[in-house]
């Protein structure tokens, strides 16, 4: 009999589930449910209290309906029978947080609490936290911690303890309130199995865990704050369970929900990025897996500890258990083009695009494919949304260098491209000369599939090829992999996640290969990229700075 | 009884008459002829010869229609006496020169030349005489030779000396024929009084000539090439006639083409940018005129002869008899936006323009307008057409920096013009750290008129009030001017420029004042723009030229 597994992907806006044949990987149906209130960064739902600004909430309910609406129908789209789906497991956006009670229930769900805009879920893009990351990683160097070394030097307003000590600060009530505080995908395990667990992946990249040294200790909990002191007893958990276990099976109220089976192997929970990577077949070292969308992800797996500069953090067992999963990041790619579409394409190629029944990004794209690398003049910074890796930070802003009279969008739009391209060359680089090799890429995600020219001059950039997974929904489908492993050979999955892969993850025949024409020019460029990269970014001029702080005063002022 | 002047303005598409009253400068009637041929850039007129990029012909024929049209119809409009027309001037592009033969007679116009380009006039944008320039400027250095020093250092391809070189260089048969090489402007004043005179102004900027030390030496001629020896005597004439001079009076042919009497007083010839300069009110030192269109001409005068370095030129009675003219230039103004609105401006902006019945310019001015100083966060260099003073160097090319993904369409527009502000108030530093004292700015041309937040920021920035001329014509106003001085005081008309600018010139009552607040930020910004002006332009990193120079490699490969 054919047994199936199903992955549920957490997004942004809204969640997606995909039904998977375990023998092959095939997808048999999918299912995406919007979240009703979305992206909470306003006003909180049927409230008049509004958000400060960088603020970015969900409502966790969105979540459980994501499962009472995508399960049922894919279960119904593919006619699978129930007892036929053997696991189930979960990816989220992180880190994704929330506080609750010890029964699980959100603190947002109780009236007392539901004005209050830090009992709801804080999604991983809250920037309103920096203040209090900007203190963890100054108390960490005060007290020359270590650990501090295995996330590049800093740590993100957006994770956990950014989070968690903005709760502290600005609603100590909530936070005393709060019998538990985590990750939202382990949240969501914990409502399909009635088990509380929590995760090795988001513990270790965005809670400062790591397998050897466990959490950091309670002397530094309490120089960040005395009330914090015994944060990780109080109200989280030192039992952190790798991923690829089996977190327990469906309890009968999440089998009303979803109409599986009760009892239904779930997975531990999981992360988008982190699963993608055995779905784009990668189970060990060598080759990076690029996930590309608004922002690219790319993620490597090491055989040994190597401490790589500015990357966003590594953790043993992270990814794959057995290597150590090293993560680095940009923060603006889809996103930059997305951006110069709305704000810098004239009219008359919107016509045009119009004219001929094409998107706009696809003429930029058939304009920009017919010019040669160089030929523009043009070299940019690709840091409109400030620089992920390798240098760690968010004041940083745009550069476009070259424009001349004869300069055309579709030209400052193929410089665009180079210059992530550049972004992700200077990663690559970056952790090949610091011992954790990389001899080729696969990317997977929305951009792969949409525009082949950026994945041709990324191939050129960084002179290695670029194979690109099958799967147009990676995470969902690494999710379904892992619901495999859980449920087990015994039960018809697989053992390991190696084992999956092999059989459930596929790439295209398609891929990208550097021209070497091209590459010898990029090698140029990429030489002249690196000493604007190094001249504006590592403190030589630290023009970018002063004018957002000239920005900061005259918007105070005013 | 009333008497008039006229002014004939010759720009690079059309010429333009205007009929002044004498005693007040009210401008009666205006009349404008757009050159039949324009810019001859790709064909000669009725042939099949083309022409190669970089070049820009005109057909001296279209200079004889525009006075047997624009004076005809000024006359009509105006109902005034052809004998009360005291004077006429006229005014042109420069350097724009012709071979001719020894009664005047363009080459271009004898059928044995008419199909070789180097017949033709070759217009002030002519570029493809850079490796003339380069010669030029390589054996002065060589010769050690002084006069460089009174350009800032390096000449231009498109000053005389290039072009002549470059018909030698390419047609010596075209050089050999030539009895006469001239500035237009001579050759039309020429035509106009039926006697070859050469002004002070053009042989000073543009062909090497200073009142002390004349032309260079025949040994620096003969040096660049031995047939160039004798140019000056040969094709030339080393009497060089002062501005505000009477060139001669109305030949009988010339009234027939004008309606005008013969004999009517004739100035000697000048040049737009220079004529603007008494007829914006300016005739001394401490006020420097902008004339502000596609590009800006800044023109100063002098006491005392004093080395500037980077600008265009100074000359001994090239403006204003009695001082040491000034003159700088930056080759990117106007040209900048109208680029910005055709290649940067995103559809939505044109729709709202479109319903609100607005210029698209005029829209980008308002949300501009509503912006602070500083609050963009971005700053440009603005070198989208290389920089002519003070780098001099054409192969400098644009930069934007610090662009997020929240920075809008009218965010940039505003840093492009605060850029083409920074360029200006650098020359205005270079002249005033260099004994040419600059207390205030005077704008004329279409700008000031066109754009108000553009006027605003110039002064912001500067520093100094800004003044206005009233007139919309401000150099066919100058060049009647200068036609009132021709006649003299005997005539109804004017002893010196001096007391014609007296009368006939005129401010409007509205300035432009700097506002301390915003000059406050502006000082912040200035110096940001200076380390980035300093650090790409004067050779630390090189980044702009290496471009251009793979972009040459790249599309010579290809």
């Amino acid at each position: 009999m054919t047994k199936y597994a199903i992955g549920v992907d957490f997004g942004t806006e809204s969640g997606r589930a995909v039904l998977v044949a375990v023998a092959d990987g095939r997808e048999v149906a999918g299912s995406v449910y919007p979240y009703s209130h979305g992206v909470i960064d306003e006003k909180l739902p049927d409230s008049s209290v509004s958000l400060e600004p960088d603020w970015a909430l969900q409502d966790p309910e969105d979540y459980i309906r994501t499962f009472q609406t995508t399960i049922p129908a894919v279960l119904k789209e593919s006619g699978v029978n129930p007892g036929d789906v053997i696991g189930l497991g979960v990816d989220f956006t992180a880190c994704t947080m929330l506080p609750a009670k010890a029964d699980g229930t959100p603190l947002c769900n109780l009236p007392e609490f539901r004005g209050q805009p830090h009992a709801w879920v804080k999604l991983w893009k809250h920037h309103a936290a920096q203040p209090e990351a900007d203190r963890i990683n100054a108390t960490a160097r005060q007290m020359k911690l270590g650990w501090l070394d295995r996330y590049g030097g800093k740590i993100s307003s957006e994770w956990f303890f950014s989070k968690a000590l903005q709760i502290l600060d600005e609603a100590p009530e909530i936070y005393k309130a709060a019998d538990r505080l985590l990750e939202a995908t382990d949240w969501v395990v914990w409502q399909l199995t009635g088990v509380e667990t929590r995760n090795s992946c988001t513990a270790g990249y965005k809670a400062l865990w790591s397998k050897r040294d466990g959490f950091p200790d309670r002397s530094y909990f309490k120089a960040l704050d005395p009330r914090l002191e015994n944060v990780v007893d109080e109200k989280m958990t030192r039992d952190i369970r790798p991923i690829g276990d089996r977190a327990g099976g469906l309890t009968e109220q999440a089998a009303g929900w979803t109409g599986l089976k009760p009892g239904t192997a779930v997975a531990i929970a999981n992360v988008d990025a982190h699963v993608a990577v055995p779905a784009s077949t990668v189970t060990g070292p060598g080759r990076m897996v690029m996930i590309m969308g608004t922002s690219i992800c790319h993620m490597v797996l090491g055989d040994e500890e190597q401490i790589v500069p500015g990357m966003c953090g590594y953790v043993e067992d992270g990814i794959i258990p057995g290597f150590f999963g090293y993560e680095a990041g940009q923060s603006c790619v889809g996103d930059h083009f997305a951006w110069f579409v709305e704000n810098c394409v004239p009219a008359a190629y919107e016509d045009e695009a119009h004219k001929r029944k094409i998107d706009i990004h696809q003429l930029l794209e058939e304009k920009a494919a017919k010019l040669k690398p160089g030929e523009s003049g043009l070299l940019a910074l690709d840091w409109w949304n400030g620089n992920r890796s390798v240098l760690v930070d968010v004041d940083l802003t745009g550069l476009l260098l070259g424009p001349t009279l004869a300069t055309k969008a579709e030209e400052i739009y193929r410089s665009l491209i180079e210059a992530t391209a550049y972004g992700t060359r200077v990663i690559v680089d970056t952790f090949q000369k610091n011992g954790v090799p990389i001899r080729e890429l696969v990317a997977c995600g929305g951009l792969p599939e949409k525009n082949k020219l950026l994945m041709q001059i990324y191939a050129d950039v960084t002179g290695r090829e670029i194979k690109v997974t099958a799967s147009k929904q990676t995470p969902a489908l690494g999710s379904a992999m892992f619901g495999a492993v859980a449920a087990g050979k015994s039960a018809g999955g697989y053992d390991s996640i190696y084992k999956s892969a092999q059989k459930m993850a596929h790439l295209k025949d398609e891929s990208f290969r550097p021209i070497p024409g091209n590459q010898q020019v990029y090698e140029k460029l990429f030489a002249e990229y690196l000493r604007l990269h190094d001249y504006f970014g590592r403190g030589e001029n630290n023009v970018m700075k002063t004018l957002k702080q000239i920005k900061t005063e005259v918007r105070h002022a005013g």
